[in-house]
């Protein structure tokens, strides 16, 4: 069998090259690789032109055990990563009949008539392990050459295709060629920065060899990877826990919001859903981002109450009932705002909880006492009423940063308020 | 002068290679490249390892002029990007003053000490032209090897500082490198496919040679980029106005929304401006995308009234006066609900423009009636209203790119119908 030490990923398409679309099929796929411990040393990409596809894929070959190839398997002229694969491999191409049937089925389905470039995606190298688009018209592929003991895995570019055609066909294939498991657990890390959790767990990520604990930082959160190493995954999960009950025990501990739970928003749906509670939010400066970010959450029909954007003061006095008073003596964008704001939602839609933001996005709009990024965030229940104060990216965060950050605080406020309600 | 037949791109950082980050700044530099007319053939990614990166750097500029670095620029002992370009292209690395004071300055503004890391990042290859960082400390640099006709150009990695460095002084510095002018423009397409806009000008695309036409698809729009080339960007914007005025008098003439204008919500906010006219949505599956992407736009709280989140039927009821007889009847993802739901939020707020979705954005909640995917966008002036109906995916599509058309749909009938208004 073919021992895989090393992997590269080469991205066909001069789509790429052209900075059309962000090539998240790379990101995508060195993600999975890692989780399956597989070493993934270099990514390329080319456009779609024969020969210097030709010199990438010799390039790979010689380097790395495994080649992961995506793009170029569509039903035009200039797809020829199939072809390219095949040639410097020494296969012949031969109608593939199941596959030729899975297109036909699929095209017949939406009604679209076969043409003799469909015809020609089901075309196949020799003996190559066929992977099933559920999502589109062509095969993914793997060829293995077991002399120089290389494989070439040849997937289709579009992530829609990609995504669930690596996660049902080839990982399944991967993990035949390992025996050594990696599993990962992650923790999910809101309200400390990325350098202080570092220096809060430098012990432990340092002296800690298996598992093994490394932070990453995405948009003001922070994740901690705990990847644990060995023969059977209950041999790993058990180290896993282990490390994540000490963890909890450090000062990060009160900023962790969940364990492999995915987004904030996620967190927030799931906490309301199992204590049967409702939200709803009054938003200025975010203008619908902490309920679309809530509605991306499937399910999130049943907590959220409902929401309003807020931007004009008259719509604030009007349907949340904040007082001119108020406004007048501090502002919009203040402390005393964001609670009416967030009581003044709760009771609009009877909620449980309201949360509200109100801020300067900017870029426009900034004052020396209120730079661009000053944002307060309210949250209202029956029981307290808070409000967190925001500096974000002291004046020079950009529109998206700003809306994006005052989201995730608004979020957060309502998940610790969900977890303190019963 | 060193001559730039061919560009390449060569990202440094094994947090790419894990699949933590999606590779942005490649997509970023290479629209930019595209746009300065510099060939692109390949582009790679290594780890943060000395030979390999040496290898990958080593063939790069083997194979092509001019190779672009992110990465690996930054203050830590794994950060190796400028000391393997200068150990390849014979450089020493001295201190430059001008780069150490600008860190130093940058510091003392967010209080922070300077450690010996950071002087690091003042270590520049001799002879280098140096390239400001506003964003960061790292400075960005080029290395011209005049006798093999050879540039390496080394940027930070982080978007936030790569992208205003790559426009405020890498362009400028690359200009100089050509007199032949590439000059682009965008013709924005809403609400006709890909395929068909191909179709539809296949003549004028494959017959015309400057300026060239080529179509792109993004999440549900199609952009036809057109590119003239000449002496001057006065001779190329003519030629570009010419095929611009072509295409519009072809059928993809009326799902044009704009040219050079960004995004549909770009448009919209700029017309509704332009016509001091207000807007207000009332979104059930959207769940406040509408506004959020409204809100994108800086400058949008001049003609967004308000929007309200209305999933429950009760608060269609109570807030947007959906009558109880169209609920019970057609159901709350109906054409009829829409339309009230428009009508409603539109007197609500006291707007101009009303608009409205509905729909089943899945995963779960779809029937064989209507499946996942089925939505209803109304829109309602006091001169008009309208409903469209969309079938997103044939029940295939997932919740986000639901969200995402629905979302597109309400905003470009919006647009239209800021247009017709005066």
């Amino acid at each position: 069998m073919i021992k895989i030490n090393s992997a590269e990923i080469l991205c066909v398409g001069t789509e790429l090259l052209l900075g059309d679309i962000v090539n998240t099929d790379a990101a995508f796929i060195s993600r999975r690789l890692a989780a399956l411990g597989i070493n993934q040393y270099f990514q390329s990409t080319v456009g779609d032109n024969p020969e210097r596809l030709s010199e990438a894929l010799r390039l790979a070959l010689d380097r790395s055990d495994l080649v992961i190839m995506t793009g170029g398997l569509g039903p035009t002229y200039d797809d020829l990563t199939k072809e390219t694969a095949a040639r410097l491999m020494r296969r012949e191409l031969k109608l593939h009949e199941e596959s030729l049937a899975r297109i036909h089925a699929r095209l017949d389905r939406r009604g679209i008539e076969m043409t003799e470039n469909n015809k020609k995606q089901a075309y196949l190298p020799e003996g190559a392990v066929v992977f099933k688009n559920n999502y589109g018209t062509a095969p993914g592929m793997a060829i293995e050459d077991e002399e120089r003991g290389k494989i070439a895995i040849l997937l289709p570019g579009p992530p829609r295709e990609c995504e669930p055609m690596f996660e049902e066909e080839v990982e399944p294939y991967l993990k035949k060629f390992s025996s050594h498991i990696l599993y990962s657990r992650n923790i999910h890390i809101f309200g400390m920065g990325e350098s202080k959790v570092e220096d809060t767990l430098r012990d432990i990520m340092t002296t800690s060899l298996n598992p093994t604990v490394a932070p990453y930082a995405k948009s003001g959160e922070v994740l901690l990877r705990v990847t644990a190493g060995g023969s059977s995954e209950d041999e790993c999960k058990i180290l896993c826990d282990e490390m994540i009950e000490k963890i909890k025990l450090t000062p990060v501990g009160e900023f962790i919001y969940g364990i492999d739970i995915g987004t904030l928003e996620d967190a927030l749906v799931s906490e309301l859903t199992a204590k049967g509670l409702k939200i709803a939010s009054a938003e200025s400066c975010t203008g619908g981002y902490v309920a679309k970010r809530i509605t991306n959450v499937s399910g999130s029909s049943g907590v959220l109450d409902g929401s309003i954007v807020t931007y004009a003061n008259e719509v604030k006095e009007r349907f949340v009932n904040v007082s001119r008073e108020t406004l007048t003596k501090f502002g919009a964008v203040s402390h005393e705002t964001a609670i009416e704001m967030a009581r003044g939602v709760r009771e609009l839609f009877g909620s449980d909880i309201g949360v509200s933001t109100t801020g300067i996005a900017g870029p426009t709009g900034g004052t020396p006492e209120k730079p661009v990024g000053t944002v307060f965030v309210g949250i209202s229940t029956n029981k307290y009423e808070d409000v967190r104060e925001l500096h974000v990216g002291n004046g020079l965060a950009d529109r998206e940063y700003v809306r994006y950050i005052s989201a995730s605080n608004a979020i957060e406020m309502a998940l610790r308020a969900a977890k303190k309600l019963s």
